[in-house]
Protein backbone atom coordinates (compact mmCIF):
# COMPACT_ATOMS: atom_id res chain seq x y z
CA UNK A 1 0.00 0.00 0.00
CA UNK A 2 2.14 1.91 0.83
CA UNK A 3 6.07 2.50 2.54
CA UNK A 4 7.56 4.35 5.47
CA UNK A 5 10.80 6.36 3.91
CA UNK A 6 11.35 8.09 7.39
CA UNK A 7 9.71 9.16 10.78
CA UNK A 8 10.86 11.64 13.04
CA UNK A 9 9.46 12.82 16.12
CA UNK A 10 8.61 16.66 15.71
CA UNK A 11 6.79 19.19 17.87
CA UNK A 12 5.63 15.78 19.89
CA UNK A 13 4.10 14.86 16.72
CA UNK A 14 5.84 12.76 14.30
CA UNK A 15 6.95 13.63 11.15
CA UNK A 16 7.03 11.44 8.41
CA UNK A 17 7.83 10.61 4.62
CA UNK A 18 6.32 8.14 2.60
CA UNK A 19 6.27 6.84 -0.45
CA UNK A 20 3.54 4.96 -2.49
CA UNK A 21 2.90 3.27 -6.39
CA UNK A 22 0.45 6.06 -7.65
CA UNK A 23 -2.25 4.64 -9.53
CA UNK A 24 -3.09 8.25 -11.17
CA UNK A 25 0.28 9.04 -12.08
CA UNK A 26 1.20 5.94 -12.71
CA UNK A 27 4.69 5.96 -10.63
CA UNK A 28 6.07 5.70 -7.04
CA UNK A 29 5.12 8.88 -5.35
CA UNK A 30 6.54 10.45 -2.13
CA UNK A 31 4.85 12.65 0.38
CA UNK A 32 5.49 14.06 3.65
CA UNK A 33 2.55 14.51 6.55
CA UNK A 34 2.68 15.26 9.94
CA UNK A 35 1.05 13.81 12.90
CA UNK A 36 0.53 15.49 15.99
CA UNK A 37 0.56 14.08 18.98
CA UNK A 38 -3.62 14.09 19.35
CA UNK A 39 -3.41 11.73 16.36
CA UNK A 40 -2.62 9.29 18.41
CA UNK A 41 -5.95 9.33 20.18
CA UNK A 42 -8.14 10.02 17.07
CA UNK A 43 -8.81 11.19 13.49
CA UNK A 44 -7.77 14.81 13.52
CA UNK A 45 -8.10 17.67 11.04
CA UNK A 46 -5.73 17.92 8.12
CA UNK A 47 -4.42 20.89 6.08
CA UNK A 48 -2.82 20.36 2.56
CA UNK A 49 -0.05 22.29 1.82
CA UNK A 50 1.28 22.44 -1.89
CA UNK A 51 4.40 23.41 -2.93
CA UNK A 52 6.08 25.27 -5.77
CA UNK A 53 8.02 24.79 -9.08
CA UNK A 54 10.56 22.93 -8.31
CA UNK A 55 9.43 21.58 -5.08
CA UNK A 56 9.86 18.01 -4.03
CA UNK A 57 7.44 16.94 -0.84
CA UNK A 58 10.69 18.09 1.21
CA UNK A 59 10.92 21.59 0.93
CA UNK A 60 7.93 23.00 2.73
CA UNK A 61 8.69 19.95 5.59
CA UNK A 62 11.58 21.35 6.65
CA UNK A 63 11.56 25.17 6.04
CA UNK A 64 8.40 26.53 6.14
CA UNK A 65 8.06 25.89 9.56
CA UNK A 66 4.21 24.57 9.90
CA UNK A 67 4.99 21.59 11.89
CA UNK A 68 4.87 24.04 15.28
CA UNK A 69 1.80 25.57 14.68
CA UNK A 70 0.53 22.30 13.49
CA UNK A 71 1.24 20.98 16.50
CA UNK A 72 -0.36 24.02 18.78
CA UNK A 73 -3.28 23.53 16.78
CA UNK A 74 -3.86 20.10 16.69
CA UNK A 75 -4.11 19.66 13.08
CA UNK A 76 -2.27 17.21 10.83
CA UNK A 77 -0.53 18.76 7.50
CA UNK A 78 0.26 16.71 3.79
CA UNK A 79 3.02 17.61 1.95
CA UNK A 80 2.23 15.99 -1.72
CA UNK A 81 5.22 15.97 -4.44
CA UNK A 82 4.71 18.68 -7.33
CA UNK A 83 4.94 16.11 -10.26
CA UNK A 84 5.46 12.39 -11.19
CA UNK A 85 8.71 11.55 -10.94
CA UNK A 86 11.74 9.32 -12.24
CA UNK A 87 13.53 7.94 -15.41
CA UNK A 88 10.29 6.83 -17.59
CA UNK A 89 8.40 10.06 -16.93
CA UNK A 90 8.59 12.93 -19.31
CA UNK A 91 10.19 15.74 -18.80
CA UNK A 92 11.55 19.19 -19.75
CA UNK A 93 15.00 20.85 -19.94
CA UNK A 94 13.08 23.71 -18.36
CA UNK A 95 12.50 24.00 -14.48
CA UNK A 96 9.22 24.92 -15.17
CA UNK A 97 7.78 22.05 -17.44
CA UNK A 98 7.62 18.41 -16.45
CA UNK A 99 8.69 16.92 -12.92
CA UNK A 100 8.99 19.83 -10.67
CA UNK A 101 6.21 21.30 -12.38
CA UNK A 102 2.98 19.54 -12.58
CA UNK A 103 0.37 22.48 -12.23
CA UNK A 104 -2.28 20.65 -10.95
CA UNK A 105 -4.01 18.97 -13.76
CA UNK A 106 -4.69 15.92 -15.52
CA UNK A 107 -2.79 16.22 -18.96
CA UNK A 108 -4.56 15.79 -21.54
CA UNK A 109 -1.86 16.24 -24.07
CA UNK A 110 1.53 13.90 -24.82
CA UNK A 111 4.14 12.83 -23.63
CA UNK A 112 2.23 14.50 -20.36
CA UNK A 113 -1.32 12.65 -20.20
CA UNK A 114 0.81 9.42 -19.25
CA UNK A 115 1.60 10.39 -15.83
CA UNK A 116 1.07 13.70 -15.49
CA UNK A 117 -2.07 13.50 -13.25
CA UNK A 118 -1.95 15.85 -10.27
CA UNK A 119 -5.27 17.04 -10.31
CA UNK A 120 -6.63 13.36 -9.87
CA UNK A 121 -3.42 12.42 -7.32
CA UNK A 122 -4.10 15.23 -4.55
CA UNK A 123 -7.67 15.38 -5.07
CA UNK A 124 -8.91 11.63 -5.16
CA UNK A 125 -5.70 9.19 -4.40
CA UNK A 126 -3.67 10.60 -2.14
CA UNK A 127 -6.69 11.73 0.16
CA UNK A 128 -8.33 8.28 -0.01
CA UNK A 129 -4.63 6.66 0.86
CA UNK A 130 -4.63 9.01 3.77
CA UNK A 131 -8.08 8.59 4.91
CA UNK A 132 -7.78 4.82 4.68
CA UNK A 133 -4.45 4.81 6.81
CA UNK A 134 -4.04 7.47 9.28
CA UNK A 135 -6.01 9.22 11.79
CA UNK A 136 -7.23 11.64 9.55
CA UNK A 137 -10.73 13.10 9.63
CA UNK A 138 -12.35 13.50 6.18
CA UNK A 139 -15.02 16.20 7.02
CA UNK A 140 -12.51 18.44 8.34
CA UNK A 141 -9.54 19.66 5.45
CA UNK A 142 -8.28 23.13 4.52
CA UNK A 143 -5.84 24.14 1.65
CA UNK A 144 -2.90 26.04 1.61
CA UNK A 145 0.08 26.49 -1.03
CA UNK A 146 2.66 28.39 -2.20
CA UNK A 147 3.47 29.99 -5.88
CA UNK A 148 2.39 26.96 -8.39
CA UNK A 149 1.23 25.68 -4.70
CA UNK A 150 -0.76 28.43 -4.25
CA UNK A 151 -2.32 27.95 -7.68
CA UNK A 152 -3.47 24.42 -6.60
CA UNK A 153 -4.80 25.38 -3.43
CA UNK A 154 -7.20 27.82 -4.67
CA UNK A 155 -8.40 25.69 -7.51
CA UNK A 156 -8.98 22.68 -5.84
CA UNK A 157 -10.81 24.34 -3.14
CA UNK A 158 -13.50 26.17 -5.77
CA UNK A 159 -13.86 23.77 -7.61
CA UNK A 160 -14.04 20.85 -4.86
CA UNK A 161 -17.15 22.87 -3.44
CA UNK A 162 -17.67 21.43 0.11
CA UNK A 163 -14.16 19.63 0.61
CA UNK A 164 -12.03 22.27 2.23
CA UNK A 165 -13.65 24.54 5.28
CA UNK A 166 -11.14 27.48 4.50
CA UNK A 167 -8.33 27.90 1.62
CA UNK A 168 -5.25 30.48 1.97
CA UNK A 169 -1.88 30.92 -0.38
CA UNK A 170 1.27 32.50 -0.23
CA UNK A 171 2.18 34.40 -3.59
CA UNK A 172 0.14 32.48 -6.12
CA UNK A 173 0.36 32.05 -9.65
CA UNK A 174 -2.98 33.98 -9.32
CA UNK A 175 -4.03 34.45 -13.22
CA UNK A 176 -2.40 31.52 -14.92
CA UNK A 177 -4.54 31.83 -18.41
CA UNK A 178 -2.65 35.33 -18.81
CA UNK A 179 0.71 34.52 -17.39
CA UNK A 180 4.04 33.19 -18.79
CA UNK A 181 3.72 30.99 -15.57
CA UNK A 182 0.18 29.42 -16.91
CA UNK A 183 0.03 29.63 -20.88
CA UNK A 184 3.07 27.35 -21.03
CA UNK A 185 2.01 24.81 -19.17
CA UNK A 186 -1.86 25.03 -19.65
CA UNK A 187 -0.93 25.22 -23.43
CA UNK A 188 1.60 22.15 -22.98
CA UNK A 189 -0.55 20.08 -20.85
CA UNK A 190 -4.25 20.67 -21.85
CA UNK A 191 -3.71 21.88 -25.58
CA UNK A 192 -4.24 24.84 -27.17
CA UNK A 193 -8.12 25.06 -26.61
CA UNK A 194 -8.11 27.73 -23.45
CA UNK A 195 -11.79 26.82 -22.62
CA UNK A 196 -10.04 23.46 -20.42
CA UNK A 197 -7.62 26.48 -19.02
CA UNK A 198 -10.82 28.36 -17.03
CA UNK A 199 -11.21 26.07 -14.01
CA UNK A 200 -7.48 26.04 -13.64
CA UNK A 201 -7.11 29.91 -13.04
CA UNK A 202 -8.03 31.40 -9.63
CA UNK A 203 -8.73 35.26 -10.75
CA UNK A 204 -11.54 33.51 -13.12
CA UNK A 205 -12.67 31.09 -10.50
CA UNK A 206 -13.39 33.51 -8.19
CA UNK A 207 -15.38 35.37 -10.79
CA UNK A 208 -17.26 32.49 -12.00
CA UNK A 209 -17.72 30.08 -9.01
CA UNK A 210 -16.59 32.00 -5.88
CA UNK A 211 -15.76 29.81 -2.64
CA UNK A 212 -18.08 29.39 0.48
CA UNK A 213 -15.63 29.66 3.18
CA UNK A 214 -12.78 32.09 4.74
CA UNK A 215 -9.92 33.03 2.20
CA UNK A 216 -6.44 34.23 2.53
CA UNK A 217 -3.75 35.46 0.51
CA UNK A 218 -0.57 36.89 1.35
CA UNK A 219 1.72 38.45 -0.85
CA UNK A 220 5.39 39.86 -0.51
CA UNK A 221 5.67 43.72 -1.88
CA UNK A 222 9.41 42.77 -3.10
CA UNK A 223 8.41 39.11 -4.83
CA UNK A 224 10.79 38.68 -7.53
CA UNK A 225 8.01 37.26 -9.43
CA UNK A 226 5.22 40.11 -9.12
CA UNK A 227 5.04 40.29 -13.26
CA UNK A 228 4.29 36.19 -13.46
CA UNK A 229 2.33 35.74 -10.52
CA UNK A 230 0.07 38.91 -11.64
CA UNK A 231 -1.52 38.99 -7.67
CA UNK A 232 -3.37 42.10 -9.27
CA UNK A 233 -6.09 39.98 -11.15
CA UNK A 234 -6.58 37.91 -7.83
CA UNK A 235 -7.37 41.01 -5.74
CA UNK A 236 -9.48 42.47 -8.19
CA UNK A 237 -11.49 39.93 -8.69
CA UNK A 238 -12.14 39.29 -4.92
CA UNK A 239 -13.37 42.63 -5.14
CA UNK A 240 -15.61 42.30 -7.98
CA UNK A 241 -16.76 39.50 -7.29
CA UNK A 242 -17.69 40.28 -3.63
CA UNK A 243 -15.73 37.27 -2.39
CA UNK A 244 -14.98 37.42 1.32
CA UNK A 245 -11.55 37.21 1.30
CA UNK A 246 -8.29 38.92 2.88
CA UNK A 247 -5.74 40.07 -0.12
CA UNK A 248 -2.79 40.88 1.97
CA UNK A 249 0.17 43.02 0.49
CA UNK A 250 3.04 42.42 2.69
CA UNK A 251 5.89 44.69 2.86
CA UNK A 252 9.21 43.96 1.85
CA UNK A 253 8.53 40.34 1.70
CA UNK A 254 9.95 38.57 -1.49
CA UNK A 255 9.13 35.16 -2.89
CA UNK A 256 11.28 32.77 -0.55
CA UNK A 257 10.21 30.38 2.52
CA UNK A 258 11.26 33.08 4.75
CA UNK A 259 8.18 35.38 3.30
CA UNK A 260 5.98 31.81 3.99
CA UNK A 261 7.79 30.94 7.34
CA UNK A 262 7.05 34.44 8.45
CA UNK A 263 3.47 33.88 7.97
CA UNK A 264 2.97 30.46 8.50
CA UNK A 265 1.13 30.73 12.11
CA UNK A 266 -1.01 32.74 10.70
CA UNK A 267 -2.03 30.80 7.89
CA UNK A 268 -2.58 27.75 10.42
CA UNK A 269 -4.67 29.79 12.67
CA UNK A 270 -6.61 30.76 10.22
CA UNK A 271 -7.30 27.04 9.60
CA UNK A 272 -7.75 26.37 12.94
CA UNK A 273 -10.54 28.03 13.13
CA UNK A 274 -12.09 27.54 10.35
CA UNK A 275 -11.74 23.73 11.14
CA UNK A 276 -12.69 23.62 14.78
CA UNK A 277 -15.88 25.89 13.77
CA UNK B 1 35.04 44.36 3.77
CA UNK B 2 32.31 41.89 3.18
CA UNK B 3 29.96 41.25 0.21
CA UNK B 4 26.21 40.98 0.80
CA UNK B 5 24.99 37.47 -1.31
CA UNK B 6 21.15 37.62 -0.39
CA UNK B 7 18.84 39.45 1.87
CA UNK B 8 15.36 38.44 2.60
CA UNK B 9 12.82 40.07 4.73
CA UNK B 10 11.65 37.44 7.44
CA UNK B 11 9.65 37.99 10.53
CA UNK B 12 9.85 41.69 10.07
CA UNK B 13 13.72 41.95 9.76
CA UNK B 14 15.98 40.75 7.63
CA UNK B 15 17.66 37.12 6.85
CA UNK B 16 21.28 38.12 5.48
CA UNK B 17 23.86 35.55 3.93
CA UNK B 18 27.73 37.38 3.53
CA UNK B 19 30.99 36.76 2.11
CA UNK B 20 34.24 37.78 3.02
CA UNK B 21 37.98 37.31 2.76
CA UNK B 22 38.87 35.38 6.12
CA UNK B 23 42.43 36.19 7.34
CA UNK B 24 42.30 33.07 10.07
CA UNK B 25 41.07 30.94 7.42
CA UNK B 26 42.71 31.93 4.38
CA UNK B 27 39.77 31.69 2.11
CA UNK B 28 36.57 33.12 1.32
CA UNK B 29 34.07 32.55 4.45
CA UNK B 30 30.33 32.61 4.20
CA UNK B 31 28.08 33.27 6.98
CA UNK B 32 24.35 33.92 7.80
CA UNK B 33 23.17 36.44 10.14
CA UNK B 34 19.60 37.09 11.11
CA UNK B 35 18.73 40.48 12.24
CA UNK B 36 15.29 41.32 13.97
CA UNK B 37 13.36 44.67 13.63
CA UNK B 38 15.21 46.41 16.25
CA UNK B 39 18.48 46.52 14.74
CA UNK B 40 17.54 49.41 12.61
CA UNK B 41 17.06 51.06 15.89
CA UNK B 42 20.30 50.26 17.45
CA UNK B 43 22.91 47.60 18.47
CA UNK B 44 21.08 44.56 19.87
CA UNK B 45 22.14 41.03 21.72
CA UNK B 46 23.05 38.28 19.60
CA UNK B 47 22.96 34.36 19.42
CA UNK B 48 25.72 32.35 18.17
CA UNK B 49 24.64 29.33 16.24
CA UNK B 50 27.29 26.57 15.59
CA UNK B 51 26.37 24.00 12.81
CA UNK B 52 27.02 20.01 12.72
CA UNK B 53 29.10 17.85 10.70
CA UNK B 54 28.27 18.36 7.04
CA UNK B 55 26.41 21.19 7.55
CA UNK B 56 27.30 24.83 5.55
CA UNK B 57 25.96 28.36 7.19
CA UNK B 58 22.90 27.60 5.49
CA UNK B 59 21.01 24.10 7.25
CA UNK B 60 20.03 25.65 10.24
CA UNK B 61 19.43 28.55 8.91
CA UNK B 62 16.50 27.39 6.99
CA UNK B 63 15.71 24.78 8.72
CA UNK B 64 15.97 25.43 12.54
CA UNK B 65 13.12 27.38 12.99
CA UNK B 66 15.22 30.23 15.01
CA UNK B 67 14.33 33.06 12.87
CA UNK B 68 10.56 33.44 14.63
CA UNK B 69 11.79 33.43 18.05
CA UNK B 70 14.92 35.30 17.70
CA UNK B 71 12.21 38.02 16.07
CA UNK B 72 9.89 37.81 19.18
CA UNK B 73 12.83 38.58 21.63
CA UNK B 74 14.60 41.21 19.80
CA UNK B 75 17.50 39.02 19.50
CA UNK B 76 20.23 38.71 16.24
CA UNK B 77 21.29 35.21 15.17
CA UNK B 78 24.71 34.27 13.34
CA UNK B 79 25.58 31.06 11.69
CA UNK B 80 28.95 30.72 10.53
CA UNK B 81 30.13 27.67 8.34
CA UNK B 82 31.52 24.84 10.00
CA UNK B 83 35.18 24.93 8.30
CA UNK B 84 37.10 26.88 5.25
CA UNK B 85 35.85 25.79 2.22
CA UNK B 86 37.34 25.82 -1.70
CA UNK B 87 39.84 23.93 -4.29
CA UNK B 88 42.90 25.31 -2.35
CA UNK B 89 41.65 23.97 1.06
CA UNK B 90 42.91 20.23 2.19
CA UNK B 91 40.00 17.85 2.57
CA UNK B 92 39.23 14.15 3.05
CA UNK B 93 36.78 11.91 1.61
CA UNK B 94 35.03 11.46 5.05
CA UNK B 95 32.19 12.65 6.00
CA UNK B 96 33.83 13.88 9.66
CA UNK B 97 36.95 15.36 8.37
CA UNK B 98 37.95 18.13 6.73
CA UNK B 99 35.96 20.57 4.83
CA UNK B 100 31.95 20.81 6.41
CA UNK B 101 33.86 19.30 10.01
CA UNK B 102 36.15 21.50 11.36
CA UNK B 103 35.70 20.85 14.98
CA UNK B 104 36.06 24.76 16.10
CA UNK B 105 39.45 24.30 16.97
CA UNK B 106 43.04 25.61 15.55
CA UNK B 107 44.97 23.17 13.24
CA UNK B 108 48.28 22.59 14.27
CA UNK B 109 49.05 19.79 11.85
CA UNK B 110 49.58 19.57 7.97
CA UNK B 111 47.77 19.20 5.86
CA UNK B 112 44.90 21.09 7.77
CA UNK B 113 46.88 24.30 9.44
CA UNK B 114 47.11 26.22 6.41
CA UNK B 115 43.42 27.12 6.54
CA UNK B 116 41.59 25.14 9.30
CA UNK B 117 41.45 27.89 11.81
CA UNK B 118 38.06 27.72 12.79
CA UNK B 119 38.67 28.47 16.29
CA UNK B 120 40.09 31.92 15.67
CA UNK B 121 37.56 32.36 13.12
CA UNK B 122 34.62 32.22 15.57
CA UNK B 123 36.06 33.25 18.32
CA UNK B 124 37.94 36.60 16.63
CA UNK B 125 37.57 37.18 13.22
CA UNK B 126 33.91 36.84 12.58
CA UNK B 127 33.06 38.77 16.00
CA UNK B 128 34.77 41.63 15.12
CA UNK B 129 33.58 41.76 11.15
CA UNK B 130 29.77 41.25 12.77
CA UNK B 131 30.39 44.21 15.82
CA UNK B 132 32.35 46.66 12.99
CA UNK B 133 29.37 46.28 10.57
CA UNK B 134 25.76 45.17 12.09
CA UNK B 135 24.00 46.51 15.11
CA UNK B 136 25.51 44.05 17.16
CA UNK B 137 25.67 44.63 20.90
CA UNK B 138 29.04 43.20 22.09
CA UNK B 139 28.12 43.15 25.83
CA UNK B 140 24.80 40.74 25.01
CA UNK B 141 26.43 37.60 23.56
CA UNK B 142 24.80 33.78 23.91
CA UNK B 143 25.93 30.35 22.50
CA UNK B 144 24.54 27.44 21.21
CA UNK B 145 24.78 24.59 18.70
CA UNK B 146 24.02 21.34 17.17
CA UNK B 147 26.04 18.36 17.69
CA UNK B 148 29.99 19.28 16.77
CA UNK B 149 28.36 22.63 16.54
CA UNK B 150 27.10 22.16 19.87
CA UNK B 151 30.43 20.76 21.06
CA UNK B 152 31.62 24.28 19.63
CA UNK B 153 29.25 26.17 21.80
CA UNK B 154 30.27 24.63 24.73
CA UNK B 155 33.88 24.91 24.75
CA UNK B 156 34.00 28.20 23.34
CA UNK B 157 31.75 29.20 26.25
CA UNK B 158 34.03 27.74 29.04
CA UNK B 159 37.13 28.59 27.50
CA UNK B 160 36.18 32.56 26.85
CA UNK B 161 34.88 33.71 30.40
CA UNK B 162 33.18 36.44 30.44
CA UNK B 163 32.06 36.45 26.85
CA UNK B 164 28.47 34.54 26.33
CA UNK B 165 26.08 35.18 28.70
CA UNK B 166 24.57 32.06 28.69
CA UNK B 167 25.47 28.60 26.56
CA UNK B 168 23.41 25.98 25.10
CA UNK B 169 23.61 22.88 23.01
CA UNK B 170 21.34 20.17 20.88
CA UNK B 171 22.66 16.84 21.23
CA UNK B 172 26.28 17.63 21.30
CA UNK B 173 29.53 15.71 21.00
CA UNK B 174 30.21 15.85 24.50
CA UNK B 175 33.26 14.25 25.22
CA UNK B 176 35.02 13.97 22.02
CA UNK B 177 38.81 12.73 23.48
CA UNK B 178 36.99 9.09 23.85
CA UNK B 179 34.92 9.26 20.88
CA UNK B 180 35.37 8.09 17.79
CA UNK B 181 33.57 11.77 16.68
CA UNK B 182 36.79 13.52 18.26
CA UNK B 183 39.71 11.51 18.92
CA UNK B 184 39.71 10.85 15.02
CA UNK B 185 39.46 14.72 14.11
CA UNK B 186 41.85 15.96 17.41
CA UNK B 187 44.50 13.56 16.14
CA UNK B 188 44.49 14.91 12.82
CA UNK B 189 43.99 18.63 13.47
CA UNK B 190 45.76 18.85 16.62
CA UNK B 191 48.19 16.09 17.14
CA UNK B 192 48.78 13.08 18.95
CA UNK B 193 49.38 14.82 22.26
CA UNK B 194 46.36 14.75 23.89
CA UNK B 195 47.28 17.38 26.49
CA UNK B 196 46.15 19.25 23.55
CA UNK B 197 42.79 18.12 23.48
CA UNK B 198 41.76 18.52 26.60
CA UNK B 199 40.39 22.17 25.64
CA UNK B 200 37.75 20.92 23.20
CA UNK B 201 35.66 18.51 25.24
CA UNK B 202 32.92 19.84 26.71
CA UNK B 203 33.12 17.38 29.69
CA UNK B 204 36.31 17.57 30.57
CA UNK B 205 35.73 21.40 30.93
CA UNK B 206 33.12 21.33 32.79
CA UNK B 207 34.92 19.68 35.35
CA UNK B 208 38.04 21.78 35.02
CA UNK B 209 37.01 24.98 34.64
CA UNK B 210 33.01 25.13 34.33
CA UNK B 211 31.06 28.07 32.98
CA UNK B 212 29.56 31.35 35.04
CA UNK B 213 25.96 31.52 33.75
CA UNK B 214 23.52 29.03 32.50
CA UNK B 215 23.68 25.87 30.83
CA UNK B 216 21.09 24.62 28.68
CA UNK B 217 21.71 20.78 27.27
CA UNK B 218 18.71 18.82 25.34
CA UNK B 219 19.10 15.56 23.87
CA UNK B 220 17.19 12.74 21.84
CA UNK B 221 16.66 9.57 23.72
CA UNK B 222 16.31 8.08 20.07
CA UNK B 223 19.35 9.72 18.89
CA UNK B 224 21.00 7.58 16.20
CA UNK B 225 24.70 8.78 17.44
CA UNK B 226 24.24 8.35 21.28
CA UNK B 227 27.45 6.23 21.13
CA UNK B 228 29.20 8.87 18.89
CA UNK B 229 28.23 11.91 21.45
CA UNK B 230 28.63 10.58 24.63
CA UNK B 231 25.95 12.46 26.60
CA UNK B 232 26.38 10.49 29.94
CA UNK B 233 29.91 11.85 30.28
CA UNK B 234 28.89 15.29 30.42
CA UNK B 235 25.77 14.65 32.04
CA UNK B 236 27.73 12.92 34.70
CA UNK B 237 30.80 15.87 34.83
CA UNK B 238 27.67 18.62 35.33
CA UNK B 239 26.25 16.29 38.68
CA UNK B 240 29.71 15.57 39.88
CA UNK B 241 31.06 19.22 39.12
CA UNK B 242 27.66 21.19 40.51
CA UNK B 243 27.56 22.85 37.37
CA UNK B 244 24.75 24.66 37.29
CA UNK B 245 22.68 23.42 34.40
CA UNK B 246 19.65 21.80 32.85
CA UNK B 247 20.09 18.72 31.64
CA UNK B 248 17.26 17.15 29.35
CA UNK B 249 17.02 13.57 27.79
CA UNK B 250 13.83 14.30 25.41
CA UNK B 251 11.60 11.25 24.71
CA UNK B 252 11.54 9.62 21.09
CA UNK B 253 13.63 12.72 19.85
CA UNK B 254 16.13 11.98 17.25
CA UNK B 255 19.80 13.54 15.71
CA UNK B 256 17.76 15.37 13.23
CA UNK B 257 16.83 19.32 12.18
CA UNK B 258 13.16 17.94 13.60
CA UNK B 259 14.60 17.73 16.87
CA UNK B 260 16.41 21.21 16.69
CA UNK B 261 13.47 23.25 15.71
CA UNK B 262 10.87 21.34 18.30
CA UNK B 263 13.05 22.60 21.16
CA UNK B 264 13.99 26.09 19.23
CA UNK B 265 11.17 28.28 21.42
CA UNK B 266 13.04 27.34 24.60
CA UNK B 267 16.89 27.80 23.61
CA UNK B 268 15.93 31.09 22.51
CA UNK B 269 13.86 32.12 25.41
CA UNK B 270 16.54 30.99 28.05
CA UNK B 271 19.32 32.85 26.15
CA UNK B 272 16.92 35.69 26.31
CA UNK B 273 16.05 35.53 30.05
CA UNK B 274 20.31 35.98 30.55
CA UNK B 275 20.95 38.58 27.46
CA UNK B 276 18.34 40.88 28.84
CA UNK B 277 19.11 39.97 32.69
Amino acid sequence: MFETVSENRCFGGVQGVYTHDSDACACDMTFGLFLPEEAEDGPVPVLWYLSGLTCTHENAMTKAGAQLWAAEHGIAVVFPDTSPRGEGVANDDAYDLGQGAGFYVNATQQPWAPHFQMWDYVADELPRLLLNNFAIDEERQAITGHSMGGHGALTLAMNLPGRFASVSAFSPIANPTKSDWGRKQLSAYLGDDEAAWQRHDASLLVKNVGFDGPMLIDQGSNDQFLDLLKPEALSAAIAEARQPAAFRMQKGYDHSYFFVASFMEEHIGFHAEALYR
